[in-house]
């Protein structure tokens, strides 16, 4: 049966600069591309991190996933897999501080998502990345 | 229809120290987080790496993927995908001979699982971590 | 019901040196492992990267990926992540534009994937490496 693969573009995000998606849904699979922590598109402006620390991108990260997660009806409790991409391994105690308290938040209803999380380059002034795949209900 | 995503918690891990689980199930779709080379979890002692080397550390983090395929009713033969982080170049050849004899021992039944290596950079003294997806039989 | 998982082996490509599968497909699941700009193996030569720059590892990757995908049935049109490890920042705009004009080519009738590009170590001489993750129709 033919199903449709389709983009998932919230508001906040600009129209892809490449031929990417922010996030794409087919079936029941929904898959976020690498979110960073920028700020909601502004027409005619650069893109602007929220922040230059690690708190405030993270959250802004999150924000952005999460966009793309309701663009395609899913929620957090959809969340299989978080990729979590820092460039410092000192990051990684107070980036589980601002995660842990950030679902705690959020009030999953659901075993969280699995994780990984590796130090890696980005480009200058960020601090985090995260991508995110999605199972939906059949 | 409402699928319920399930944390995998095998007994040799903890409870995860954060928001996020050692491996989760919904529906056909099982996802491991990343591993690393730390022994069975002992109450009240900190995560304690198998050993210092490579081999060492790579026998035990498939170990634990295998436990979290195990507490989803997996096996190696579901595993679509594994990501090696590794943290050396020079440990490439030493790691794919371990992962061969592995793997030759496990006596697959299906074809092995696609594979991705890189290097990045892991917490003092750990060389290795792997991430694996798995598909079930419907 | 029981789901073969079969590996996908490109006449472009050697029978992996290692216990793992350039590709597999599993139900309408195909996930294509880590691909470099290796040109098609020869028998008895090392394998070789299509040269020495961005532009020609990455279309060669490219095509690597393409391969596989169709050994499995699939078209770019299923894929619905890639992943990019560069080992350069700087690399970031120059491979950007050989994605989109690729894409552009190869005539996509769907979204195009998702996407996330990291900053890794690769093998000497390795500038870029792509996997990807399909969903097919049922």
């Amino acid at each position: 049966m033919p199903t449709e693969k389709t983009a998932l573009t919230p508001a906040t995000h600009t129209v892809p600069p490449a031929k990417f998606s922010h996030g794409v849904k087919k079936g029941n699979i929904l898959q976020v591309a690498g979110q960073v922590g920028f700020l909601p598109a502004v027409e005619g402006q650069a893109p602007t991190p929220a922040g230059p620390t690690l708190r405030e991108q993270t959250l802004q990260t999150f924000a952005n996933v999460k966009a793309i997660l309701e663009e395609g009806g899913a929620s957090w409790d959809d969340v299989m897999m978080m990729r979590v991409y820092l460039t410092d391994v000192d990051h990684f105690a107070e980036m589980n501080e601002i995660y842990n308290a950030y679902f705690e938040e959020q009030g999953l209803t659901q075993a969280p998502a699995a994780r990984t999380t590796v130090y890696v380059g980005l480009p200058k002034g960020l601090l985090i990345e995260i991508d995110a795949l999605a199972v939906l209900d059949n």
